[in-house]
């Protein structure tokens, strides 16, 4: 038995799937995993606007570079921001020692709910690259080792907007757990997860939610719902955030601050933004391990940092209540991703 | 007035001081700032590793990197780990404005519990490098500004001793905020900080205190005196962690596991070591954000996942106190610390 997939590791004994340089997605399956038949890789928000920055915008590159990618590795990971993504699929075969085994069947339609980081991957083809969201349709195939999680689809809700909600739903779980009543929270980054955590925070009875984006569309989409305070600004320059917060929040600053910003440079606007004993959740990507660390030492904020951990117990289930319950957060999300 | 030292970045308006290139360490003093006469640095054990490695153990070449890094950047931030460490010098100025007017005069000996990575610093020497303590006597000028952290040298302990203990002052103090009596402790890395860490841990009542670390001699001095159970073994091999913490806690796992290793690569070793519901705390600099943060979504481990805060309210009157009541914890640091 091999949970976590070491046998899947080409030339590194010991060290696990997400770690490894190159994974192997060949045929046979083990006893204990699953194999699925690709249609669609959705790459989390940091490596996507890389791949776009570095292809000029241009679909058909971003293709090729996910086909090379993948092609060297195995695997959907990145090689700049080290991250990956999730994907949707058809299950082909469950082997007879895999957990799934009893509860999908050959057909079932499944997203995975473990990085792509960690996934082998063998595509046989990159068909549309859809820049504006996220989204690639491929085929081929992946294999699920034993320990990695899974959904099966619901067949209430729209497969696009299922499978762009379950790759982020580790943070509107996370704010969840953390966001007490009448608490100040700044969601920083007004994309998907942004408007999943502004509506989850809304729903945990927070007296204040702020939704600080560089783009004023997203931030006064979300005002328009009544999720947020819009707050158009760029997060990299913390100082300008900092003044924005204090005047916001009668100089309080925040009980919670949650980073979705899909760009770099967006701590400190974080450390800045949160009160004492406050709690920051980073979920972005991009965020540097250091800067966080070092940054709050710097400015003498003793606050709860967190790394935004993208498994937490029941949260697929709990986004897609969320957006059963909130209709206008469905038809936002609906609107961007369309199937 | 300037509290954050925005006005000491060179050519980047709006960034603060850790996240700039550059920064101006020139004279004369602003009227919140204060200026100290430097006579020691600390560096934090990532980047002095990076730098011994760098330099063939070469403490000579180390001396002039290090002197190279600060004329080029104005302060001492390692451009490969982006990690700083901390500095001992004497009061020369301080600032009618600065808050530690009134409670400092010129002479008074203070060590500065803020990043050097944010601290504007010109050297006019490099002298001693102690390659085995990570520390390099040197002369020259620092600024602190309004929002820097700083101890006064207390006259009971010596000045090395302190020096070393401060640098790492959060995280025992970070220990002590999260151990509950009855807990079991994992803590990677038996260094200085693992030292602090594990006496912390036994203060607050942990049932089990495990010490990880690759030597072996690290770990045995750590088990005679009390503090721990050694565990010699190389931390980046993650399966081998953990199957040595499942039998040790009898399949438990840890309630809380604090990462203070000096190496890359361990991350999913502290995840893995962890219970469901744990908490573990990185502390090493080597840290990956991308590989914590997706490594646990990877083996479906609910924990919370807490970035190393280096400031906690109290943290240097917590580690001072923690020596002057561990005798053998105190000269366990002397022996390896000397002035």
């Amino acid at each position: 038995m091999d949970p976590y997939g070491l046998t899947r590791v080409i030339g590194q004994p010991g060290v696990l799937p997400q770690r490894a340089e190159r994974l192997d997605p060949s045929l046979p399956l083990r006893e204990d995993e699953m194999l699925l038949d690709v249609e669609r890789l959705n790459v989390d928000a940091a490596s996507f606007r890389q791949l776009r920055q570095a292809a000029g915008d241009d679909a058909v590159k971003v293709g090729a570079e996910i086909a090379r990618i993948v092609t060297e590795r195995g695997k959907m990971q990145n090689p700049v921001t080290g991250s990956g993504g999730m994907l949707l699929g058809r299950v082909r075969e469950v082997g007879p020692q895999h957990p799934a085994q009893g509860r999908l069947v050959p057909g079932d339609r499944v997203a995975t709910l473990v990085s792509l980081t960690l996934t082998p991957l063998l595509l046989r083809s990159v068909d549309t690259v859809d820049l504006s969201a996220d989204r690639v349709d491929v085929s081929g195939h992946a294999i699920l080792f034993a320990s990695g999680l899974w959904a099966k689809l619901p067949p209430d809700l729209p497969e696009a907007l299922v499978l762009a909600l379950l790759d982020v739903c580790g943070a509107p779980a996370l704010v969840a757990r953390h966001v007490q009543a009448g608490a100040r929270v700044l969601v920083i980054g007004a994309g998907k997860s942004g408007a999943l955590c502004c509506a989850q925070a809304k729903r945990n009875g927070a007296r204040q939610v702020i939704a600080a984006d560089i783009s004023a569309a997203a931030v006064a989409r979300l005002e328009k719902l009544g999720y947020a305070e819009g707050l158009a600004i760029d997060a990299t320059r913390a100082m300008d955030v900092h003044a924005a917060i204090v005047e916001a929040t009668s100089g309080a600053l925040c009980d919670l601050v949650v980073n979705v910003a899909s760009v770099p440079g967006t701590e400190m606007a974080s450390l800045l933004s949160v009160r004492k004993g406050g709690t920051v959740i980073f979920f972005s990507m991009a965020t540097s391990f250091t800067a966080a660390a070092l940054g709050a030492e710097g400015v003498g904020k003793d606050a709860t940092l967190l790394i935004g951990n993208g498994y937490v117990e029941g949260h697929a289930e709990l986004a897609l209540d969320l957006i059963r319950h909130e209709p206008a957060l469905r038809q936002l999300l609906e609107e961007r991703f369309k199937a």
